[in-house]
């Protein structure tokens, strides 16, 4: 069997390796020549015997739509096309029906596992019809973990359904990893618990909480165990605010996803608008001294009481 | 009529002026001799016919605790004191019955208004025994705002009721004042509306969110049109705290208040531990960068992309 | 001066008799025959002196476009078509661009005031060149409120502005309606406060909080203390949505609002999926009893302790 | 070695069993005599060599308060008792200060694990004396699960932080269920992932999202397909509720928690008191027809538009 497979940054190339683990031989293409086994998408399309199969795992937008174009005009009829990437689900019913019209047919596949997939193997759900999933299997079950196939593997629904399980996995996960971070940050904050740390550690065996992420955040405390010197500065990559506007548009209330969100979007706010808003009306109606930027070298937060008693009858 | 106000802070000082000119005599007291009207508690007393009424307008916990103990010593039976500063509504029923036992009568009054509660009269919730509250009403007829007197005062129960009454009134408050914030962020960021002090200003009538702290919203933007300068640093005075408290032990869900409550702690944190959690479980199993203190003079927030789009194909 | 005006329901009757109260004239249509003026938009147009002034008041999306299509091959160039409907601020775009086609020009106008606008004067925001804006001044000086005009209306930006500036009136409105219902469920709940509508009647006046829709809360509890036989079910009407995807694509938290149209979700809810979910995940761990609908007859929950002490050594 | 178990509910009966198989000695008591193995406390006591271990597992409050204070009267000078209920963590100083009257020692434990501790062993956080945690090593590794100590028992700290550390277990526990949960109630809402049930089991191995609570949904799932049949009614312990008091005590915002925890409250009422507010608000203002619950019986909330374009001019 043979597989091309376009894109080869962290998460391709160790696809490509672990497909070419299983046995399959991998045609892999990348702009960046240093990684790539062939000169351009003509060559990687040559190197494959028809009917092919050729997975796209580029950024989404532009770029898979560039090169779900590229493909169309250089693949043959009958062929299948994989995009892996992170697309909008709505996108692959667009890339589906442009391919169809030269009857190239169109797989979404959501794949999750960051860089540890190489080794533990990649989640995998994908999106379209019975048969070029069937088609596709051996490149599914190189990629997915051992053990059964429906522990790793799941055939969603059809086109988009894949990117859209995708999609609502990249949800679910701002809001886990929001949850262990709120404890984590209140267990530093009071000082009862001294070893935080191993609290965490002792948690990832027998409990409820137990998980990947928190196998995760063990290694990394083990790394720093107060994450000395991290900024806080968290960037989104859409799928969480896509999620979320999916459940606006749906009727579905997510509130944790939406508090895990708007704490990524404040982390990026050197001073928060809607905070510089309230602080004005409290000093309008209060007298309450507004805190200028400028004082902010006097000021240490540490010396904030916790409740500031000697405000209390200040106006309210 | 006579009253022994003490504490001639921000708010005592212009609550004696507003009760003097309705007619009433007030003698103040206050540890800063260049505002009080006698030199000691003792005088305070003394210069007051019996049965006396006294107002303690100091700041909660300790202050009004020590003041209510001082007093309970000084007054006769038959006085009446009144707490109308932010007090714990629990601390009322300890204070009224320590009271009690020397037959010294107490109410608890929230006040409501701010600095201009002079011209334009304080709202006000009183809590304790019909009789004493009748007792104090010319008291509460000066400090409220003209018309119809429960337009501007109420009776909310026993002791602890008004106490209760404020608590809650500046836990909505919070979420009052957010909610505005929000919207005035939202079109500060977005450059479709060019004037957006004005659209906040047309907003003040006829329209469904007009609103005292929308007036005040509107001459704080007349005052620094885009809020420049203005630092984000918002402290809390205990009773959103307290409010959110009450909320989770009477199963009431408060989401709107505990948005607001934890925006302002979020103002606070120079570096968000929990935020700090996230970026370091995002770099362990995505390998993405997890950014640095020290890398922080480098960023520019604003060249963050909105959405990361060149990421998507980045582990997740 | 004459006015063309289309829809005539609760909105748009109101509009019609103040403008006409200022002496404008005013040609209105409806559906409705009951309550137009003329049998259809060609006796409209017809009746109205070039350049005309048409304004729209129908429902957003489909009732709007149309009419507008339609206006745009009954109107001349140089006419004004203002659109005062609930519109998506980005339907303006497309509306402007296909009525300058033929040089039709083109407003939209936020308007706000409910069914008390026809007395108290409605709160404006509008979008368009200064031109058209200033040309249908005399229609919004008619609508807006006695006073400044600044108070009552803003000419808050280009085509769009005032679309989206209403747009965020109303995801306010949310906000603060909801953190008024908090407090009121709060002080409901708690038994300390014996007289909830009195309290927040008191708080109309002097407070902080004090607003136009704590006044109608107020009004609301007159007819039903309690708010007895109220059912919790309550629509949106999508602009709380639109505002929350703003903010979502705009990196602008807005947790207030997301609370509050999610807690509008809810209520709609017979069974709210996700907690069925919590539900049957606790029972899995816990062999916590999970609760079956056709059990729900038996359960009171009044009688659900505060928080279940009895339960507490069982598994978590 | 032996040691004597307090409390042999759902917890209690499967820890004794897993103690006994690590070939320690368990005398176990319970009010209940079916499953009890002495007929009162002092027979516990008395089938013990001193110096005792004894463990309690009731639930928290009173019960273990009661059980206290009798363990203070039996046991001799020397003995240790270990909580390893739900006890709130400030009980701990308490209970560990009346024991020290007579020299008898204290330690805290929390526990984790469920039902499938028996099998699968328990995750445990002690607080105490390093010398007291010591003493009842041997108990703690019969408990907690096959592995290196560290993954699966913490010394948290001193007397206090075992609990502590489980109340934040449970905390975050909240967060993860409810994460899943809106994910789940996502893609049941929208069509286009047709084996919802399949996808959650894909996730279990590979992803990011992996872990115990989601085998457990996918376990419930097959039971039940769609949970039909599943209340949304939601109890909750107690921990909840004390980790965010905690947080708000301690200035850290929890807003996963919050939605969590409020979520469960919001399961519990049949009508929400703050939506039949912001219902009767919206019938003020806009003439938006208020749905009283005697027409509940006419409404189909699936006919309920996504967003009810038809009301868009209303007022608002």
């Amino acid at each position: 069997m043979q597989l091309g497979l376009i894109g080869l940054g962290k998460m391709g190339k160790n696809m490509r390796e672990r497909i070419r683990r299983a046995g399959i031989e991998v045609v892999g293409y990348d702009r960046n020549p240093a990684v790539s086994d062939v000169a351009s998408l003509e060559d990687l399309v040559a190197a494959l015997a028809a009917p092919r199969i050729v997975w796209i795992m580029v950024p989404h937008g532009d770029p898979t739509t560039q090169t779900v174009a590229a493909l169309k005009e250089l693949l043959d009829p009958g062929d299948l096309v994989i995009d892996g990437g992170n697309s909008y689900y709505k996108d692959d019913a667009v890339n589906a029906d442009s391919l169809a019209e030269r009857d190239i047919h169109y797989v979404d596949c959501g794949v999750s596992g960051g860089v540890w997939g190489l080794e533990e193997g990649y989640g995998l759900m994908a999106g379209g019809s019975r048969e070029d999933v069937e088609r596709a299997m051996p490149i599914f079950d190189a990629l997915r973990p051992e053990g059964p196939r429906e522990d790793g593997f799941a055939h969603s629904g059809e086109v988009g359904a894949g990117h859209y399980a995708k999609m609502v996995h990249n949800g679910i996960e701002y809001g886990l990893m929001h949850a262990y971070a709120e404890g984590w940050e209140l267990l530093e904050a009071k000082d009862i618990v001294t070893d935080v740390h191993g609290t965490f550690r002792a948690w990832t065996r027998g409990t409820v909480v137990r998980s990947w992420l928190l196998d995760l955040m063990v290694k990394a405390l083990e790394e720093t165990p107060h994450l000395e010197g991290v900024s806080e500065f968290t960037t989104d990559s859409g799928e969480g605010r896509w999620t979320l506007m999916e459940g606006i548009d749906n009727a579905v209330p997510m509130p944790v996803l939406a508090a895990a969100l708007f704490a990524r979007f404040t982390s990026r706010q050197e001073n928060s608008p809607q905070m510089q808003a309230v602080a004005a009306l409290r000093g309008q109606f209060g007298g309450h001294a507004v805190q200028m930027l400028d004082d902010k070298a006097d000021v240490n937060p540490a010396a904030q009481p916790k409740v500031e008693r000697g405000q209390s009858t200040e106006p309210s």
